[in-house]
């Protein structure tokens, strides 16, 4: 039986007229050398408009693709919205990624037109030369004549435009195509390569539609919130914050290229920042910024954490010290990439262990994921918080594949198509799950440490040494051993001004990790190798371990 | 450009899913004489496969319809999720309407199945025999043996059934069909039959699925709510308030047939309830209990109403003595049903005009629902707060069409047809909108009042006759008038033990309405005449009116 409703699709525009009407008295600050400069959404609804008109102009005419290379600004919330909406692709490139990487993944996306801050538009005239696909540059911001020359040099750039002045003068309403499919692409976005070279996926407007909805109902913003983006627009895309702000209407602040702890506690301060949504390097390097200087954090209730594991010690301190709600977040590009979100059950008593075994995990799934965990055997495993096997998820949001443009070998396109189990994502990622939905992950399949047939979770060693009050961070990787064929080795950053032996960090893990489990090889180090975008790079470690670049000191 | 994402249907097993495991600890708290009965929501997930299976024996293989006759409470609950999820349509019959209204809808509807609350066994043994479809009926509790056989006496009942026998002994397991079309009925609903014959729409899993979401992230309930659903499940969708609680994982709190003030405010005090929803008649009927009784309210902080204009003289003074905000909705069967919520934005400062007037509107469209005003000559109406028109709306959860079994007559076809309009549902309710979404309605286009070429809105007279402390209620419909064409004709309700005259009333109006406005004509009656859901039957009063049966007093 048919039902009588309407079925339009679901469509990122309708997610822009709503936000940039019902929400026009929104805001999104941008920060600058002098403070914020802020636009109201009903403004970025127009400017949203004038850009699509002027792209129409420059012949993005259909599902082209529109890149980025911008900080997270006012000009880069208006591409967002108003590149999907018009039916075009956004392909937000990554300007953290290694110049080979960054080739890779903007060649392979294939994108006509890049938009440009002006802050980065010198690196950017260093790699549109490898982009032969690009026809035009538009620059956010003034700059030299002669960065302007760079960027039009090479042949197959026809025009170098300015932002504003490309706006300018263009009508303010645009008729957003209403007949696109649902299920067409909105825009793309590539994996860290953590493991490997970034792979390519390919967002659908349903996709970030129910993504945008399925996020916005569990963190529960509002339109009194004012939310910090210090997570990249260019990244992971920017964990949909976009569109759920089109959608609950929660003012931005968008820290532009101000990402150190200083600037980032100033607009906490002056703009009265309730909320935000970050990496943990970011919110470790606050909370040590505050615990030195200092500062008002008092409007500021959440802070969402993703990217890789968030230690604990860090949402404790957050909590104790400063009344502020760290919530872990889970999820990959592959995933839009917010799976789940680490909100306590009511029945876990504020401050309880139990409490905070729900807090530190990566967090309950979001209606609409669903996950399973498949052991090493291939069997589905129970969910009882206890055993351990990777994670599987499907559901509305989640990449049924990689995007290919055609060009990928065989072998490659056999790697990412093992990537998918009957419908189910697998998602690398190692731990176990609990009844009502939480994963606790305890490692990527690729760093489980496999110790005399046992599995060791890097991530538990991890959280447990940077609990140690003169540890800033720690590593651990599994290296060759004889007897055991893998034994953890922990490589430990020691605070400024701290002192520690191993044999005293040893002694710290005693009550806390089972005895089997405690690294006998320890190596301080200076830091923490990380990628492109901030994740402990253990593949790193690893290889300087195998060259013998390490000062390991041996106990136990 | 496809996307890569995956595209499975939104399913209403989906949220049944979820809800039942990760928010497995959530409870539905059912009335009864002895207090509360509780089910956890992983049990209410249980015997929904169990249902499952039993109607799978019973021949229910397809989108064939199964009716409910039932009270809010755990079973009912089951079955809002079984039926649909199953791939079956469920069709909750509206107790409350005329009997010549439900025999019409029960047969229109053409369900096969009935499950009827025991309480509600003897009025359904006396409809069943006109429901010629009816081959099995499914009674919840325990019936007499008389009863039961006038069940099963006519020809066409093949089997009484038991509930809960029934369902004993079937697996707590059944595998929900993926392969359903998100576009096909779930569940289908009749209008009340204010304005004429209750006409029906077929909700989708899709239209449910994107209404739950919608909900949910504009309510921001969460596990900790014990929600009170007063708004019965067997009318308008029940607000959506079963598939919202499987996605925020809030607790229910079912009264069943104990709907009176004093059992409501026990619900709410024993149970400790958080949030409620039902229509102003229940609100109001509980305010003056607790006026006049007292009671514990601390736990309550939100109240939805809705299915009729709230007065803000109600909100005021939840608000104001027992700190609980009356949110107000409004909505439509054709509309899943709600479209928009009244939370007021931030810049209105909290008890503010400004504030007070967001709050008493029909409340923010919901993100989703697409809303404009098309005044009397087919004109849009601009978004000032001031101009008038009527409200249509389109959107994901809006009707496109009225259900028809083809048995209609065309010029029922005709009527129904002209409730479109190029996409867009007319509501048949009239007012204004503000720029930013708020919808505030002066009428329904039936009842609006043309006083010499001017519209006078009927609601905004009762409102503001209702705030006089001596007023219990008031309805205020356009009679013929020789001068002006139509004039306000105010009937008034006035509190036990109160007493004013009408000179008095107007008097007090002449500060608050326009002059030109203010009624002449006035009558004392003893009771608003109610449709069967409880609405203000205002086709009776202009009736009464024509036959003289009103004891009309001239003013002014
Ligand atoms: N809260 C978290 N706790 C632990 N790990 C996390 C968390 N959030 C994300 N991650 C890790 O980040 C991964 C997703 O990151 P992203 O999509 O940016 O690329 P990547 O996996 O780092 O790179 P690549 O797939 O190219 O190797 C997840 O698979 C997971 O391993
Ligand atoms: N908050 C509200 N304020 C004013 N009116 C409301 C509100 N909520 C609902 N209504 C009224 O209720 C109507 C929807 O009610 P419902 O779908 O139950 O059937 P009905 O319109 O009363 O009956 P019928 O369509 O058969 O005449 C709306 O169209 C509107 O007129
Ligand atoms: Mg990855
Ligand atoms: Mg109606």
């Amino acid at each position: 039986m048919k039902s009588t409703m309407q079925s339009p699709p679901l469509l990122i525009s309708d997610l822009l007229r709503y936000g940039t009407t019902v929400h026009a008295k929104s805001t999104v600050t941008t920060w600058t050398p002098d403070g914020g400069r802020t636009t109201t959404y009903g403004e970025i609804g127009q400017q949203a408009a004038q850009l699509a008109h002027a792209l129409r102009k420059l012949g993005i005419d259909g599902d082209q693709r529109v890149a980025t290379f911008m900080w997270n600004n006012a000009e880069h919330l208006v591409t967002y919205l108003a590149v999907p909406s018009m039916g075009a692709v956004l392909h937000a490139l990554n300007i953290r990624l290694f110049p080979e990487q960054l080739i890779y993944t903007a060649r392979h996306g294939g994108s006509e037109i890049a938009i440009v801050d002006n802050t980065l538009a010198e690196p950017f005239a260093k790699l549109v030369e490898h982009l032969p696909g690009i026809r035009h540059v538009i620059v956010n911001g003034e700059v030299s004549d002669e960065v302007r020359e760079a960027l039009g040099a090479p042949e197959h750039v026809e025009q170098v435009h300015d932002f504003a002045d490309l706006i300018a003068g263009e009508p303010t309403e645009f008729e957003w195509p209403r007949d696109l499919d649902e299920n067409d692409a909105s825009s793309m976005c590539y994996t860290s390569g953590t493991t490997g070279n970034p792979k390519g996926v390919a967002y659908s407007h349903r996709s970030n539609y129910t993504h945008a909805t399925g996020c916005a109902l569990t963190l529960q913003l509002t339109p009194a919130d004012q939310t910090l983006v210090v997570v990249p627009l260019f990244h992971a895309n920017a964990w949909g914050f976009p569109y759920v702000a089109m959608v609950s209407g929660n003012s931005l602040v968008m820290p532009d290229r101000f990402l150190q702890p200083e600037p980032l506690a100033q607009m906490i301060e002056q703009l009265g920042v309730t909320s935000g949504s970050g990496v943990p390097t970011i919110w470790n390097g606050l909370l040590q910024h505050l615990d030195a200087n200092g500062g008002d954090m008092s409007t500021c209730r959440m802070l969402m954490v993703g990217g890789s594991a968030a230690p604990p010690s860090l949402m404790k301190a957050f909590q104790e010290r400063y009344d502020i709600e760290i919530i872990h977040g889970w999820g990959m590009t592959e995933t839009s990439p917010v799976a789940s979100l680490a909100f306590a059950p009511p029945q876990a008593e504020v401050g309880s262990e139990e409490y905070w075994r729900y807090r530190a995990s990566q967090g309950r799934i979001i209606a609409g994921v669903e996950a399973r965990l498949i052991g090493p055997d291939g069997e589905e495993q129970p969910r009882d918080g206890e055993a351990v096997g990777e994670v599987e998820v499907r559901g509305p949001w989640i990449t049924a594949s990689y995007y290919s443009n055609g060009s990928e070998p065989q072998g490659e396109l056999d790697d990412m198509a093992a990537k998918f189990d009957d419908g189910w994502l697998r998602t690398g990622d190692v731990g176990a799950m609990t009844d009502d939905g939480y994963i606790i992950l305890t490692d990527r399949s690729k760093d489980v440490i496999k110790s005399g047939g046992e599995w060791i979770s890097s991530v538990d060693l991890e959280n447990q040494i940077m609990s140690h009050p003169a540890i800033a961070e720690a590593s651990v990787v599994g290296v060759p051993d004889d007897k055991w064929g893998e034994r953890p080795l922990a490589t430990v950053v020691v605070k400024e001004g701290e002192q520690v032996t191993m044999e005293e960090l040893r002694d710290f893990l005693a009550d806390k990790i089972a005895k089997w489990q405690i690294p006998e090889r320890w190596a301080v180090i200076d830091e923490v190798p990380k990628t492109s975008v901030g994740k402990f790079d253990k593949k790193v470690l690893r290889q300087r371990y195998a060259d013998g670049d390490l000062e390991v000191e041996t106990a136990g």
